[in-house]
């Protein structure tokens, strides 16, 4: 095993820096965030930071970082409150990576990756039309963490849309049914293989392989 | 496509709507948390609510909920302050998801569930010897969430240590070599196959494959 101490991890090169702290986290999901502004300009961006905060209320939280590329997403979705979360399905990988380039302000990260956008009735912002696996949400506080200025957004799930083929008996969403890709460090695009799902743990008895 | 409206997600069955919400992120990390309490107790519990919150200094965010089995792990942490986070490979899956059982609090998880534990000198909590990504963390921050109690915690890392096999030469590293697991929604484990990596990107270039 190789070690590095915090001293060493500070001495680092800032790019290989970044990538061994950014990729201490193994898969994180794959998302795009879809928003629009009060003019009807639509914004797509590749974030992995995105986790479960809650299921009854459903609700997520969303990490930005103050000087990211991520700037667009947040400032739509501090005017407009509702934004939209889409899975990346492994073919579209290279397309989602690339919204993470500084488009400007007035370009659409949909017409410049060639992602095809939807509309949907009453839901005012865009998702990605091919996600299999996508939510709409409406934030509802920001948390600036005082450690280094990262902002922890909150949000309700008002609507979720899932390729039924992705659904169990049980609720639960096959994410490899799917397609979905996950991602490592900052530029790393995986899909899954299933090894096994396992039944509610209890101390008197060993681990249970349920159907998958 | 099937659509949950958030009214249809309130009024679904308890453990269908948990797994459901708990499923809306695709593969996360699978990762030990290992603590021990003043007496030298240890603990031993799987999360998948880890996440990157800056790279320098390096920081990572943790959520407990605060009505789980967690509540041992959360404990330790507030009275020892020191951590580790030793990520799941394939093969540990099945034992790594039976800590996740009621254990009484005098219980060692490494014991019930035959997880080898480590000790490395000068720090005091204890490793998944067999894990190949592994991080000794300090507790800086808790923050309470007002929207359902759940708590982040915000940690230091102060000790990174890694099977070389995983480490690039750009500070990459790969979790398909070390065989590391993902997990989804709350019970199901997956392995990860490499898609591609791809180059900064930039917005008058298209997606350009890096080495793997």
């Amino acid at each position: 095993m190789l070690h590095f101490t915090l001293d060493q991890i500070l001495e680092l090169e800032n790019i290989y820096r970044r990538n061994l702290i950014n990729s201490l986290y193994g898969c994180k999901p794959a998302v795009l965030i879809g928003t629009s502004n009060s003019e009807g300009q639509n914004n797509l961006a590749i974030f992995s930071q995105v986790f479960h905060i809650g299921a009854t209320p459903p609700l997520l939280g969303v990490l930005f970082r103050p000087d990211s590329v991520e700037r667009h997403t947040l400032s739509n979705i501090r005017e407009m409150q509702h934004f939209t979360i889409n899975h990346v399905g492994v073919d579209m990988a290279a397309q989602a990576h690339q919204t993470s380039a500084r488009y400007a302000k007035d370009i659409s990260e949909f017409d410049a990756t060639g992602i095809e956008a939807e509309q949907m009735e009453g839901i005012e912002a865009p998702f990605v039309k091919k996600s299999p696996l996508k939510m709409h949400c409406k934030a509802v506080e920001e948390i600036k963490l005082q450690v280094n200025s990262t902002i922890l957004l909150i949000a309700t799930i008002q609507d979720v849309f899932v390729d039924e083929l992705m659904l169990g008996a049980d609720g639960f969403i096959n994410p490899q049914a799917g397609g979905l890709s996950a991602v490592a460090g900052l530029d790393a695009y995986f899909s899954m293989q299933a090894i096994g799902r396992y039944a509610y743990a209890k101390p008197d008895k060993p681990a249970k392989e349920i159907h998958p």
